[in-house]
């Protein structure tokens, strides 16, 4: 729900407020850097990131393929809205990658993309045992919430930023443009608060051996053919 | 080190870069909030948060006491650095609380509050039995760890904002306070990052009972008159 809201907040917030969308090296073509970092790194990593945690007792598997798929989604989504901002600067004569904002956003892509290497490399390909990727999860674990933070918090100093930058001294006075964006920011910390408290609450973390034994038989026997996958030696039969 | 090299770089900036300090309701009265800010919310409520890691096998009451103490002196630099803002904004005539930086700001800071209140209500006060506190504990680390995220990501927001406000267009050009600034920028973030880590990385986490018989003899012997606190039951004794 609060997802939701954050993605309804920022498409309103840019899509409407800023004066909406184009391609055309124009103010508009900036608007697509909030939102499509907010729709890539924020919402869709976030939620990539729950996916271990909603789906907790599902195959495995699958989960990983549905995790790999959000963020291929979101890697997509970075390098657009790079992109729309780079050429936008070109078009205005701005400089390129001064600011504290795009030093920090940069570190945070950097550590994203090889973190989706490393990933990829370490989960997915079948060339590490469950030993190795069992001592390699936590790290794995800790960049992706790290990563997801930083994320956060690039998105809001820029949106602090370009607020300050559209209105100037006009902010104080809270106009829509000023209030909207400020809820957004709000939300974006909710957001951000409920996707860390459900992935490191250690009652929701993923059971990694479902005790087969306490199940009814029937049910049982329907789990055995599904899982036995946690521990990722599926992919290495 | 890099907790150093932070304070440095943040003394730096606002004592040498911003101009100095003062208390008469001019910019260098300003100048006082990013230092105690970043002092306290940051490096202070950062290392009290490494306390229960760095002495994970001394007297648990003793590191209590050093945490407390520390978030003591975290409450204090708030309490200054935000009456330094407000009373240099009537000064100068600016609204208080508008930006987004301010809310996410106040949310902090009224999140600190309550974790501080709570924190001390369930873990110093001799209320509460153990089971009831180890209950609580998982919160308590959760919006620990959430506080001194949302402070580092509201130091940031709040840097690039100043120097914004401070350099306008000539932020590209990359002067001495624009780099500082910047490096500061990611030191916060390094400092956050190993602070992260350290904090949340399992096998750092404090061993609940240390394990007597493996010790050697003496050794055990010196341990059990120091340790057994582990369990918070001396509290209630």
């Amino acid at each position: 729900l609060l997802a939701v809201i954050l993605l309804v907040l920022t498409g309103y917030w840019t899509g409407h407020l800023l004066g909406g969308f184009a391609w055309d090296g124009s103010e508009q073509q900036f608007n697509l850097h909030p939102l499509l970092m907010i729709l890539g790194l924020v919402f869709l990593h976030g939620d990539a990131i729950l996916m271990f945690r909603i789906f907790r007792k599902e195959n495995k598997t699958v989960v990983k393929v549905i995790h790999l798929v959000m963020h291929v989604a979101t890697l997509i989504c970075i390098v657009i809205a790079l992109k729309a901002t780079f050429s936008y600067h070109r078009h205005a004569g701005y400089a390129n990658l001064y600011s504290a904002h795009s030093w920090i956003g940069l570190l945070t892509v950097l550590l994203f993309f090889m973190q989706w290497v490393g990933g990829f490399v370490s989960f997915f390909l079948p060339w590490l045992n469950s030993d190795k990727r069992a001592e390699l999860l936590p790290f794995h674990r800790f960049f992706g919430i790290a990563i997801f933070t930083m994320a956060c918090t690039t998105s809001l100093i820029g949106l602090n930023e370009k607020l300050f930058c559209e209105l100037s001294s006009d902010y104080s006075k809270m106009g829509t443009l000023a209030t909207v964006g400020n809820l957004l920011a709000m939300v974006l910390v909710a957001f951000a608060l409920v996707v860390g408290f459900l992935v490191t609450y250690p009652p929701y973390q993923r059971t990694s051996v479902p005790d087969i034994e306490k199940l009814p038989l029937t049910q049982a026997a329907s789990m055995r053919d599904f899982q036995s996958t946690d521990d990722d030696r599926v992919l290495e039969e």
